[in-house]
């Protein structure tokens, strides 16, 4: 082992005091930029590292942000954990920070697994993925005044930091393309009512229908789990519908549902994109592999990961973010399907 | 703030000094089995929190696991990451540790990330995930005796604990399958030799064709990226031979270059599974729902991340893990396709 420098030779080379080295080193001190470059430099030149355990200690700190997601059932794919947890994981490196993923409990014991971490001390703030209504999880973290940023909305009434892909504006850009191209029996195979998310992006579907004049059959809102199983099922309903009631085209809130609809669609004999169009919504990589390749609505996870990380290392500092609730839009990809 | 019991006050009530309840906490002692209850109802009834941080400290431990991956591209979909993740993710949170995950770097800097966490104390172990040949993080964690366990193997010449799924055992199992069922020309869309997972089932391959008495046209073996698009294209140059060598089934070694030869096929005027048989490798979860469904190969990444870290916890308590080079076994899932 090579002998290491000590902090004390780093602040005689840097010509200031141990103190100042270390809190410019826990990013707690603000210096004049010449004072940090030669602190900077000095720590380089010496070879200088510091113990982080140590320095966490000093600073009653963890450097760490706590993470935990809902695994998806073994027939479904995450497609977006990778890219999520790649631009988190990322953001918190270039601030000093490093994530802490944990399993996520069900039910009952959901609150406790974040309530341990911040009693031993593990994290110094969270960022919470499958938010949904009364989220207990939230009114936990606010109670406790912990430092934390919701990847997706809850209630309306409760105020707190969040990053949310505007699925609204996603299924408004959806039907505005639909009824652009003439389509006026529009059917969406959607999630049951507890659904935040689900909810919003409705939301885009009503007011849409709305505002282009459009009567809505109630037929048409199929609402049930974002399976294939039900894409199929829900559509194949649909499709069964007398002519004067059958939609030419079915959207769906997320690509899983709209391959079971193309399935169920080939299964009447119909051509997708000739005969009804289709639209999904995710991107999931393999939608463009599909016959026909798939119209859906790609989501900004790697920004709203970025972000997420962003807003939450202002608030462990004790800094006000400047855009705590941040709705990013999402973007159509027109492919064969619509 | 309620306040908090100390160690002593716990050690008082277990009957036992202060130095036993400590090191029973940090798993560095072997007390007799009555002594460690007496000393874990202590710390319930009164409700003792340990600061993990000042515990780590004394134990010059961080009781974190690091755990770094190759991100995929935007058009490719890592569906093991979730199962593989969260795996772990339990299992270490079962022996006491978290997952440190931290950005791969390509390249030169590869290595110094891994350097960086050992060096700063943040973690006393290892999961390596996307190893080949020539590894240069075995090759440094060796040097250092950095405790580690790799998921996949590396260079023959090299000793070190990993855990691997035998794609030899899986190419056996689908052309064992295909040569049941009469098929004799089979060829294979691979990926380039430089790659350990590929050779390793490539050999699987060759030494079923051979123990079959069946002969090998070169033009078989096309190697490539693992893509949709090679897929397609070598699938393509496959169909185009002329009668005599045309392959009546096509192996791929991922499903993304499969979904690639089914759009082949088709273009050719072919029904799959009736006019060809097409098999894939992972059983990524939207293999099911093409059409046809997918004949593939299911890797056990459950236990493969389990036993990742029971392995590398066993390794960083100084133990010698029984099941040093573990090799798990996946499995043939036919489908339509073949």
């Amino acid at each position: 082992m090579v002998s290491k420098a000590t902090l004390k030779q780093v602040a005689a080379r840097a010509g200031v005091s141990y103190q100042t080295v270390s809190k410019v080193l826990n990013k707690q001190a603000q210096v004049s930029r010449e004072t940090e470059k030669r602190i900077h430099e000095a720590v380089r030149e010496l070879g200088y590292r510091p113990n982080q355990i140590a320095r966490n200690m000093r600073a009653k700190r963890s450097f760490m942000i706590g993470y935990s997601w809902a695994q998806t059932s073994p027939n479904q794919v995450n497609h977006i954990l990778d890219e999520f947890l790649t631009s988190m994981v990322r953001e918190a490196e270039a601030a000093g920070y490093h994530l802490l993923p944990f399993p996520f409990r069900e039910g009952d014991g959901l609150v406790d697994a974040y309530r341990e971490l911040i009693d031993t001390g593990r994290v110094d703030g969270f960022v919470l993925s499958s938010v949904n209504y009364d989220d207990p999880r939230i009114t936990f973290l606010l109670e406790r005044k912990f430092p934390f940023v919701a990847f997706g909305r809850s209630n309306p009434e409760l105020d707190f930091p969040y990053v949310d892909v505007d699925g609204f504006d996603g299924l408004c850009q959806v039907m505005q393309y639909l009824i652009s191209r003439g389509h006026q029996r529009i059917a969406v195979v959607a999630w049951p009512e507890d659904s935040r998310v689900g909810n919003e992006r409705m939301r885009g579907y009503f007011e849409s229908m709305q505002a282009a004049g459009l009567k809505i059959c109630s037929e048409w809102i199929e609402r049930g789990e974002g399976t294939f199983e039900f894409g199929r099922e829900a559509a194949s309903r649909l499709l069964r519908l007398s002519a004067p009631d059958r939609p030419t085209a079915i959207i769906t809130l997320n690509d899983t549902q709209a391959i079971g609809v193309l399935h169920a669609a080939r299964s009447h004999g119909l051509e997708v994109g000739r005969d009804i169009a289709v639209i999904g919504f995710d991107d999931a990589p393999m939608s463009q592999y599909l016959f026909p390749a798939l119209t859906t609505v790609r989501q900004p996870i790697h920004e709203a990961g970025r972000k997420c990380v962003e807003i939450l290392v202002a608030l462990m500092k004790g800094e006000q973010p400047s855009q705590g609730h941040t709705l990013l839009p999402p973007k159509l990809i027109i492919r064969a399907s619509a």
